[in-house]
């Protein structure tokens, strides 16, 4: 396993790395906001951030305010590597990715002298950073297509419940942020329909997520691969074929709001420049609507990384964060745990 | 108007309106079957069909039956043409689309001089008809192409509100059938969800349907053009550009539901052997479920057609749902009456 990680951090997915000075007055804990609501969210630190959160859904749900919301407009979008859980050293699904080479090589006795598959089956780093990101989507097509959605989806079950995170040792789905665990849930009971819209594929999400979330599978968006329906002599399957269908990540995000759900988003959570566009499409709302970055800040609890990082680049996210006046998490100072085993 | 009822049931659209006989002894009255349950469903006769639906309700959401069905899964799914509304003497997407080539005649003088354009502008109904399908799709796409999304949805609004159907002459919006409203409602209070998935085009849809069914605007399939996000300094717009990007019949149907929703549905409506596919679907499920065919048997209230006609033909999915033992709904029988108005 540490050669995974090796072979993943130090070649394709190398971060930056740069724990963020530019923007810490954002969120600094302001002690005269202090304000005694009652605590729906008890593993954010009082402050700014967690002051502008529940400002805005009290504001908002309020039959009587001006910026009140009908219910059926209360759409929430959340982004989920590096938003909802972690996405270092590399987003988790390209763990699975690799992991699945492994699991499948002896049936695919060709792979040990066919690249990309022959480096990640070598651990060998060099030659796989050869095959860039054209040699990830190889590997992703051998592995996530070639079966039925059920198959694919005991799979991932599988998977995520026996396999560990490199560094942090615990299962993936460990991995997840208390304090958005919480945001999700007080949304909920203020009657806001939560919607996953991520870059990864939709069906690798919905095998794991849904619990943990409480999120329903048709609430959950993302990138996906072709499909094919056979009716199977009656027993009808619908099989996964390697081909990319739709990439849910940049402008892709609210094209697909839009196609899946109809609404445009009051409520837009994200980390990186690939949640940019959702972001403006929420800000563009007629609604009062409101922008949420998480900044991966701490170094020490999770992982600090924002402008030049290859995973979860905020960049051009953080610039128009701060010039439109989105809220952005500190994550080091604005969250009292990290993940709820803590 | 009537000129473009004669171009569009004369032409393209002609149905074969043989009203069936084949299929009249699975729904009869059975007398002997009627029972004293609360009347959820006033607008249909007692006999076999109503208490089939109410039977199968009634024992999937029972926590001690065996068949119980847990809330999450309760995914139902109807098709929306000749299923929850007319479809007769055309899709009433295409009375739009012909609508809206004679508003925007003005804007496009070439259109004068151009087909399939030239066609519809002089009601010449027999050089329309040279162009076929393929005519009809160019028409569809310079009329619902090339505006944003939120034009588009105050496009149809206008028209549903000011339309006037060709022959019932009332606004397409009042051809509901009533006993299916009273069908999702009934589903809606036994905590099923309810999606619509049909062939025509989400948007359309969206903009017309959402409070008459009750019914959100994320519940809503359908087929849709492709889109592109432009930011638009700063005011974001999505634009819809003349091209199919997915059409949502036949085995599109079962395909786009796993892809939006994620879950098998338990309870599956339609009324064509466009709907099929996803009948086949529903009924793989692992839980019990429940597959309902429209049957269009009254030529006197509505329109009388199956296996013939080129508009909702019932063919293959009449054969398969009376060897399956499917539910088939025998309008003229079942139904008291068939529009919310009567």
């Amino acid at each position: 396993m540490k050669n995974v990680t090796l072979l993943v951090t130090t070649a394709l997915f190398i971060m930056g790395c740069n724990t963020s000075g530019d923007n810490e007055d954002l969120n600094s804990q302001s002690q005269q906001s202090k304000t005694n609501y009652e605590d729906q969210l008890p593993s954010w630190n009082d402050g700014k951030t967690k002051k502008a959160i529940i400002d805005y859904v009290t504001e908002v749900t309020n039959p009587d305010a001006e910026n009140f919301i009908p219910i059926s407009e209360r759409i929430a979008t959340f982004d989920n590597d590096g938003n909802l859980w972690s996405e270092q050293p590399a987003y988790f699904q390209l763990f699975f990715t690799i992991d699945r080479v492994k699991a499948m090589a002896s049936e695919h006795p060709e792979w040990k002298n066919k690249q990309p598959f022959k480096a990640v089956l070598d651990d060998d780093l060099e030659t796989l950073k050869e095959y860039g990101m054209k040699g990830i989507g190889e590997l992703m097509m051998a592995t996530h297509a070639g079966n039925t959605t059920v198959e694919f989806d005991a799979i991932v079950k599988d998977w995520i419940a026996t396999a560990r995170h490199p560094t942090k040792n615990v299962a993936y789905d460990k991995l997840v942020y208390q304090p958005m665990l919480e945001l999700l849930q007080y949304l909920r009971a203020n009657d806001f329909k939560a919607f996953i819209v991520w870059g990864g594929g939709v069906d690798f999400m919905r095998a794991i997520f849904t619990e943990i979330y409480g999120i329903p599978k048709e609430q959950i968006i993302g990138s996906r691969i072709k499909t094919e329906f056979d009716y199977n002599n009656g027993n009808p399957v619908i099989r996964r074929i390697p081909e990319l269908d739709y990439n849910d990540d940049k402008a892709g995000k609210p094209l697909n709001i839009q196609k899946i759900i109809g609404k445009k988003p009051v409520f837009s959570s994200g980390n990186s420049d690939g949640d940019l566009q959702m972001m403006q499409w929420a800000a563009s709302n007629k609604y009062k609507s409101f922008m949420l970055y998480v900044h991966h800040t701490d170094s020490v609890r999770e992982w600090a990384y924002d402008r030049d990082s290859h995973i979860g680049r905020l960049d051009k996210g953080l610039d128009q964060a701060i010039e439109n006046g989105w809220t952005v998490i500190d994550m080091e100072k604005d969250w009292k745990v990290i993940y709820p085993f803590q």
